[in-house]
C-alpha cells in the first residue's frame, strides 16, 4: 500500500509543477497510472492467449487460432476498426530431433533444432567433435579445416539488465551454421544463447533473409556444453545428431490491429504493440504474450476514458516476430499513412519492470515529455541519456522508414533465462512487474495521444550529437 | 579472507576451552576443518566422477565403469582394504518417452517416467484426463471410479531448508500409481516432485519394495501440470503418452568400501558414505557424486595426517540408493561386524551448506561433542534439538541394525529444484559451500575416530524422551 500512497500524494503534486495546459493531461495520466497498477487485463490477456492458444508457431493451426482469438479479443475490449492483414511467410516445422554423445560413452544430450535448420539423413549424422569455446576461434579456422566435423561452440552469454549479452553471444546462432559450413563442418551446435544454468535449450532463428543454412544447426542446453568442454579436453568426442524438418514455402501470417480512435486528430497514429507469434516450444509466454497484453491492456485503460485522447492508439499484434517478416509486411500495408504515424513503440523483452524511458532525440524539453518522465518517475523509472531507443524488432520496419519511436525498456536481467525455450511458460510472469509494465505504457502513450508533440520536428532542429 | 582469521582465532580459544585430554585433538580438527576448506580434492572427485562417467544408473554398463572408478579412486588416494561387495539387483532400463496433449490442442508434454515404472503399449495410450489438486482428493475417488482415465495429480511441493516437503508431496510419487490404478485408471501423470518454476521433470522411483506397478506413470515439468489445471478447468482435456522400459532381473550392483585404518582400536569402525549410483537423466552431480565426494575427501584428508586416530573411518560408496538395495545389501554383508561399527553417517542431500549437527541422544554432554561443536560453530553449523538425526537412506539399514547414526544436514532449500533430473549437473554445485561440507566432515569425523565415545551406551542411559 505505501506505493499507492506515495503516488497519490505525487498525483497532486505534479499537477501543480507543469504548465496548465498539461496540467489536467498530468492528472488524468497518474489516474491511469494507478488504476493500471491494479488492473488485471493484462494478466488475464496473457493467461488466456497462453492457456487456450499454447505455443503459436508461424505457419501452425495454433496461429490461425491465434489469429481469430485477437480479432475477438480486440472486440471484446472495445477497440474499433479491427483489421487482420495477410502477408506471405513460408514457415518452419519442427520434426523429431536427437542427439546422443556416441564417445567416449553414451549419453543423452538435450538439444533443440534452431529455426530453420535444415534436417539431417533420416538415420541422423555422426562424427567427431571439433570444439570451440568462442566463435572467433571457429571464424579463425581455415576455409575446409572442419571439413567432416560437428563443430560444437560454447561461447556463453553474458546476463545484463539491458540484455546487451544477446547480441554479442547471439552470432554463434545467427551466422554460426552459414560459416561453420563454409569451413567444411557438416553439422553445427551451439552452446544455447543463455544466462541459465539450466539444461533446458534455447532455440530461435538462424541466417535471416537470403542466407541459405546448409548443415543441420542445433543449441545444446548449458551443462550439456559445459560437459563437452570438458570431455573435449581430455580426448575425442563423438556426437550422433538427428533433426527433422519441414518447410512450406507457400504459407501466410497475418498482422492483426484495432484501434481507440482519437477524439481530435484522429489521423494521426501512434502505433504500439507486441508480437502474437511464438516458437513451438513453451507457450511464448514473455516472449511474447506479455508484450501484446501491455499494450493492448494499456490501450484498453485509455479507450475507457470517458474522453478518448486527441490521437488514435492503434495496437498491432504483430504475426511473424521469430522467424522475420512482419515488421516489412506492416510497413508494405501501411506506406501511405506512414507520415501520419506520429510514434510507435514495442513491447517485446518478457514482462519485468521497465526501468527506462528512450525517446527519440531533440523531445526532452518538450512539456509532454516532461510531463511524462514526472509522472513514471514514482514508478522507477528514468529517462535514458542514450542517444537513440531501441524499437523492437517489429518496429524496425517502421522505424527505418523515418517513423519517431519510443522505448519503455525492460530490465531483460532474467529474460534470457527462459527465452525461446519449453521454460517460456506463465509461471514465469510476476504480475506485479507485468503491472508496472502497464502502468508505464497506460500513462505514457495517453500523455503522447493527447499532445501535438511532433517528435520528426524536434528531431530535425535537434543537433547532430545526442542531445536530449 | 575474513572467515580464516576468525577460525585461526576461534583454534586458539578452542584449545583453551576445552580439557586437556581433548586440546589436542581440538587443534589438529580445526587445523583439518581450515586445511579442508581450501582443499580441491571433493571438486576433483565430483568433476571426475560427472565427467568421465556421466549419468550411472543400476545395471547400466556406466555403473560398471563406476564401479572400477571408485576402486581406482579410492586406491589413487591412499586407502586400504578396498572392496567391491556385489549384490543382486534387478535392473530398469527407460525407453523412448513423450506425451502430448490431445484435446483441446495439440501440444507436446514434457514428462519423464518414474523409475520402475511399466511401458504402454508400443503405439501409445490415449484418454481423458482426471485431475486432482491434491493426492489426497484422488483417494478420496472411489474405486473404479477413474475406470479408463489418465489420472493427473498436480499437488506442488513446498521449498523448505530441511527438505520436508519432499516427504509430503512425494507421496504423489511413491504410492500413486498403485492407488490409482485400484481406482481404475489407466495412466498416471504427476507434477514433477519439485520445488522449481523448471519444465524439466523429475523422475525417482515407485512402488518401493514389493508394490506391484501396474500402469504406466511419469512425471510432468511444473509449467505443464499447471497449464493442465487450467485446462481441465475450462472442459475436457486429452492426452496421449508413450512409455517404453525393460527389466533385467538378474542385474547386479555394488557397495565399494575404502579405509583410513585407526592406529589404536582399528577395528572400531565409523562408517561414512554417499551413492554412487544416480538417476540416468543428468549426471547425478548433486545426487549424490558429492556425497561420494564430500566423505571420501574428508577421510583422505584425515588419511593425509602423520598418525591416524585411534578409530577406523570407512568410505562406502553404496551402489544402489535410487531405487533401494544397498543399505540392506549393506547390512547383510556386515552382519557379524555391526557391533564394531561405533557409528555412521551418509551425505546425500547436495553440496549446500551444513548448517545443523544431529547426533544420537544422551551423548550432548560427552567432551568429543562439546570439542566438535565448538569446531563446527565457526562454519555456522549449530548442534540440532530435535530428538533423532537424519540417517540417510544408505545406512537406514545400519541404523535399523542398532548402529548410532549422525546427521549434518544441508540446506535443502535449493536441492529439490535439480533432483532427479536432467539438471543435475556439475554447474549446480558451488565449489564454495562443498568445501564447507568437507570441512565439516573432516573435523567432526577425526574427532570421532579419535575418541572413545560410546554411542550405545550414552543413547542407553539417556531418559527416554529427548534430552541432548
Amino acid at each position: 500500500m505505501r506505493l499507492f500512497r506515495t503516488l497519490l500524494t505525487a498525483a497532486a503534486t505534479t499537477a501543480l509543477l507543469v504548465g496548465s495546459v498539461h496540467a489536467q493531461d498530468a492528472v488524468t495520466a497518474e489516474k491511469l497510472r494507478d488504476k493500471a497498477l491494479l488492473d488485471r487485463t493484462a494478466w488475464d490477456i496473457t493467461e488466456d492467449l497462453t492457456t487456450t492458444i499454447g505455443p503459436r508457431l508461424v505457419g501452425s493451426p495454433a496461429m490461425a487460432r491465434a489469429k481469430d482469438w485477437s480479432v475477438a479479443k480486440f472486440k471484446a475490449l472495445g477497440f474499433t476498426n479491427v483489421k487482420v492483414e495477410e502477408f506471405a511467410k513460408p514457415s518452419w516445422t519442427r520434426g523429431e530431433e536427437s542427439a546422443q554423445l556416441v564417445a567416449p560413452y553414451p549419453m543423452k544430450l538435450n538439444i533443440v533444432g534452431l529455426g530453420r535448420t535444415v534436417a539431417t539423413p533420416p538415420e541422423g549424422l555422426e562424427a567427431e567433435v571439433a570444439l570451440f569455446r568462442t566463435y572467433d576461434e571457429m571464424i579463425a579456422a581455415p576455409e575446409g579445416s572442419l571439413k567432416g566435423k560437428i563443430v560444437v561452440i560454447t561461447q556463453p552469454m553474458v546476463r545484463a539488465q539491458d540484455g546487451a549479452g544477446y547480441g554479442v553471444a547471439g552470432i554463434s546462432r545467427r551466422a554460426g551454421p552459414v560459416e561453420a559450413a563454409k569451413r567444411g563442418a557438416i553439422a553445427l551446435l551451439i552452446r544455447s544463447i543463455s544466462t541459465s544454468d539450466s539444461t533446458v535449450p534455447h532455440t530461435g532463428v538462424t541466417a535471416f533473409g537470403d542466407d541459405v543454412v546448409s548443415i543441420p544447426s542445433a543449441a545444446l542446453g548449458v551443462p550439456e556444453a559445459e560437459q563437452l568442454e570438458r570431455l573435449a579436453a581430455k580426448g575425442a568426442v563423438r556426437i550422433k545428431l538427428k533433426l527433422a524438418s519441414t518447410v512450406d514455402p507457400k504459407a501466410v501470417a497475418w498482422n492483426i490491429s484495432g484501434e481507440i480512435r482519437g477524439s481530435q486528430t484522429p489521423d494521426e497514429v501512434i502505433v504500439i504493440g507486441g508480437h502474437l507469434d511464438s516458437w513451438d516450444v513453451g507457450t511464448g509466454a514473455l516472449d511474447d504474450a506479455t508484450g501484446v497484453a501491455i499494450t493492448t491492456a494499456a490501450a484498453k485503460l485509455i479507450g475507457d476514458l470517458p474522453k478518448h485522447p486527441k490521437r488514435t492508439i492503434r495496437v498491432v499484434m504483430f504475426g511473424s516476430e521469430e522467424s522475420g517478416g512482419s515488421a516489412e509486411a506492416y510497413v508494405d500495408a501501411h506506406k501511405a499513412e506512414l507520415p501520419k504515424i506520429v510514434l510507435a513503440g514495442e513491447s517485446d523483452t518478457g514482462a519485468d519492470r521497465i526501468y527506462a524511458l528512450q525517446i527519440p532525440k531533440g523531445s526532452s524539453g518538450h512539456p509532454a515529455i516532461k510531463t511524462a518522465v514526472r509522472v513514471l518517475t514514482p514508478l522507477n523509472i528514468y529517462l535514458d541519456r542514450l542517444p537513440s531507443p531501441h524499437a523492437g524488432s517489429d518496429i524496425e520496419g517502421l522505424e527505418a522508414a523515418g517513423v519517431p519511436v519510443i522505448g519503455l525498456k525492460q530490465d531483460a536481467s532474467r529474460y534470457f533465462d527462459y527465452h525461446h525455450t519449453m521454460d517460456d511458460t506463465l509461471n514465469k510472469v510476476r504480475p506485479g512487474e507485468l503491472a508496472q509494465n502497464v502502468a508505464a505504457w497506460t500513462s505514457f502513450i495517453y500523455l503522447m495521444a493527447d499532445s501535438d508533440i511532433d517528435f520528426r520536428v524536434l528531431s530535425a532542429a535537434a543537433p547532430a550529437a545526442p542531445s536530449h
